[in-house]
């Protein structure tokens, strides 16, 4: 019977299996799984090897083959040996390396106690960012319908009331033939990137569009193509905030938009809002130097509340005053049902001379579908190159798969008649569940309809606010399959106004009806025990 | 004759015009196009509109369409007025608004006078980047064979000796069968996002491709897809390095992973290299506690160098004491003609259970095509919440247009088989351009073959580099258009080695030798000269 050593030798060596039809080379094979026989530790160091004949003869390969792959190893210094004297394996691999744990039980230890080998600490922005993460997550599952104590029933979750747009009209047909037709046999240009800011044809279609529809005053240079609206807000708070600026939000406001600022280390200081919009007097009140406000004035998120012309001018004003930068995000503007949106903020201070500080976001994932992951911002001239270089620095641009399909979409007017016809489509769900709420929650809600967007902020009247509230009404409502957000979820500090957001534009509307009348009556339940 | 306030109001007036074919309502287009006229200045405050009724009788509509109009400009505050006295534009806009310049005229003012309309300051962080994207872009127009005082005669640009991928190759028709299976009638679930890391089948694809060919120890849901490789580099150290931390990069180096540390406000290191690799002892002694390490392991870029195993084993011990990161890209492990790659250092330090600080970086720009924008990061079990955190708080997700795409090329074997494809082409473009070198370009530089990657850095021989020197060759070169790239280009410090960086991997064999030929005569022209 063989030494220990040499029998660990010879196990070890019985894993070497060659494979002839696999698409690596022999020498290939006995390279890679000699290494990995070492690394595992089944070869200590110093172990001798076979000779390279007798190898080869064990596998039914050529000398040749052993020899060659054996220097390989000496190469990579997994082997040492000289010509006579026989190969080992290498002494000076530390002993630590070769006798811990083989790969997979490593493998294994680490993802059940990741404790065990937890790197070095995070950067001081990733906790935020982490806490922020997880505030999002639990939020999402409550809009889903699945946070609670109890599950929905199978079968019953309902799409009612989720925001979000309704994906399923969306003409992928239409899609899919631009894509052929761009992509079967793509031009060579293509295939780079021509700018880091977008392909040219995508960022002509963008301002054409913005400037007949939105009132933007804009060259297409000054479109810079992002992977959404939150990447396009990270960019231009990467670029123009030094970390501890302060910078005004919304309150309440669009949750997406702290991530961007978390990362750029900036200071967010929550603005309250009144029936005009943004109360610019508050802000000044509050951090009248702040270097930066976002806001949402065509259609405030989650409000609804127009920004008025007389309060836009105000806010322009305290900009000029505070040499602070302006960015408009315009998320939902193509879903007007009444009326016309004010022209854009960018318009407005073009108009008075002050292009300079306003940067204008908007995305297609309302408009298209969430996944697509294409925005834009539409920048300042001062801001093409520095915004244009940031973008390259960061490595964000979105594919090419992606750009000029979108393009044609929207010159070849895809785009114009998709928006068109979910418009039509969205203002017959509103008005269905604005008639739903008045048939079966009555008692608990008001909603007035809204000129724009793809929910309403339905109001909670007494004895839903008192008993409930709206945090205790999502929660009842998710354990129903019903998701709802509570407005609560969009204040960054603590909640001043209570509301259900009640998303209609991805709801069929015969489920309308149906999700209203049963949120009705879990609510009462809720609110008799 | 009326005064001349009444004549511009009419002539202002006269503006307006109904298009009854256009998608907007009449009452929309009355809006609009009052809204213009009076942000242009071109119905002064005060002034008195016609009466709904004339106005009406002029563009040929209902009264009511122009009550309507009036309401929703009135609720906008545009317009001023009570019923029976009139209809006004506002006297509360700022005189300013109204008078300054036209829309038209500002937007030029703009494009032409970028100063006058400059916004406030950019971030720190900001300069540094475009000073970068600077730099970059002349390397850029460098190699691409266009910079240089003499431009080259029309039709004469080669592809010769560009670096990057042959793109020509792709197999475009099968991707546009996967896209069409997936995206022809997509699932629910393609339309939105189900995490911020990427979709699970890309990343079960990815992890399943790198645990066979790169000895990766991971599991799919380690995998974060980003878009592209410095994407993957910047989401890392956003989330990993405090502003100031200091981390080590290879001198000279991948000119990519600056950007990303220079958002992140790290110090860059710049380590030099020796013929095993980095100097670890070189990076002690320059920052011995930096916070992290941006490596190359498996062939350098671009020298082409191998981290050897010692080498590996002194990098990861470094890190263990001074508790750093390791980034470990892996950049183009896919092209290797001759031996195997050493396996990852990702899974060597999983083996000595320290998987928890290296984070892995690979990217589908090199083996697929650079405007496909897709990378990832694998990362140790404790960053998987982090970095996926971070990802959605940047909103950096790649679009699901590719990403299921790209995960079905990988599972169905067309990956592997388009690898292998381009191994064998690359190889021969190899052989051709080394002989190409020798042949027509042996008094000038020397190459020596390597056993990896797209492109083979030739050294300077004395003549050459004295006279010319890397940076002079690459001009006259270009001039004449030829791409090449000194070596200079990729020190972040003072160059301390000469070199020229020939691409062949995207340069058809039939231009490679014309190209090396062309290449001799010019740089033998200018050296006489």
């Amino acid at each position: 019977m063989p030494p220990p050593s040499l029998r660990r030798r010879k196990t070890a060596l019985l894993a070497l299996a060659l494979e002839r039809t696999a698409p690596a080379t022999l020498q290939q094979q006995i390279c890679e799984q000699l290494r990995e026989i070492i690394l595992a530790g089944r070869l200590p160091p110093g172990s001798r090897l076979p000779s390279s004949r007798a190898l080869a003869a064990e596998l039914g390969c050529s000398r040749n083959t052993v020899v060659t792959a054996f220097d390989q190893l000496l190469s990579e210094g997994y082997l040492e040996g000289q010509a006579g004297s026989g190969t080992y394996v290498c002494r000076v691999l530390p002993e630590e390396l070769l006798g811990v744990a083989p790969p997979a039980e490593a493998a294994t230890a680490c993802s059940e106690a990741p404790g065990g080998t937890a790197g070095p600490r995070l950067a001081g922005r990733a906790a935020a960012i982490v806490d922020l993460s997880r505030r999002d997550r639990d939020r999402h599952r409550l809009a889903q319908g699945s946070a609670g104590g109890t599950a929905p029933a199978a079968g019953e979750t309902l799409r009612a009331f989720l925001s979000g747009p309704e994906t399923a009209e969306f003409p992928f047909d239409v899609w899919g033939r631009l894509y052929a037709r761009i992509w079967r046999r793509p031009a060579d240009r293509l295939l780079q990137l021509d700018s880091a800011a977008g392909m040219q044809s995508l960022r002509e279609a963008i301002a054409g569009y913005l400037r007949s529809y939105r009132g933007l005053q804009c060259d297409w240079h000054q479109v810079i193509v992002t992977t959404g609206a939150q990447a396009a807000i990270g960019l231009a708070t990467q670029m123009l905030l030094e970390p501890g600026d302060a910078v005004w939000i919304e309150e309440p406001g669009y949750v997406g938009l702290r991530g961007p600022l978390l990362a750029a280390g900036a200071e967010l200081v929550p603005v309250p809002l009144d029936g005009e919009g943004i109360s610019v007097a508050a802000g000044t009140r509050l951090a009248a130097k702040a270097r930066a406000a976002i806001v949402t004035p065509s259609h405030h998120y989650p409000l609804g509340t127009t920004l008025t012309l007389a309060r836009r001018l105000e806010l322009l004003e305290w900009a000029r005053e505070a040499d602070a930068w302006i960015l408009e995000d315009d998320y939902d503007s193509e879903y007007r049902y009444a009326g016309r949106p004010l022209a854009s903020l960018q318009g407005l201070a073009a108009g008075r001379g002050e292009a300079g500080r306003v940067i204008y976001v908007g995305t297609f994932s309302k408009v298209l579908f969430p996944s697509i992951r294409i925005g834009y911002l539409v920048v300042p001239e001062a801001l093409v190159e520095p915004l244009t270089a940031g973008q390259a620095a960061l490595g964000a641009m979105p594919s090419a798969l992606v750009q000029p399909v979108l393009a044609s979409f929207i010159e070849d007017g895809s785009f114009a008649t998709h928006v068109r016809r979910m418009r039509r489509l969205y203002a017959a769900r509103q008005a269905a569940l604005v008639a739903a709420v008045k048939t079966h929650l009555d008692d608990l809600l008001t909603v007035t309809p809204d000129d724009a967007g793809l929910h309403v902020m339905a109001g909670l009247k007494a004895p839903l606010a008192e008993r409930l509230g709206d945090q205790g009404a999502a929660r009842v409502a998710a354990a129903a399959g019903i998701g709802v957000v509570p407005l609560a979820n969009y204040f960054y500090g603590p909640a001043t106004r209570q509301g259900l957001m009640l998303g209609y534009a991805g709801v069929p509307e015969d489920e309308i009806d149906g999700g209203a009348r049963r949120l009705g009556e879990v609510l009462r339940t809720a609110m008799r025990s």
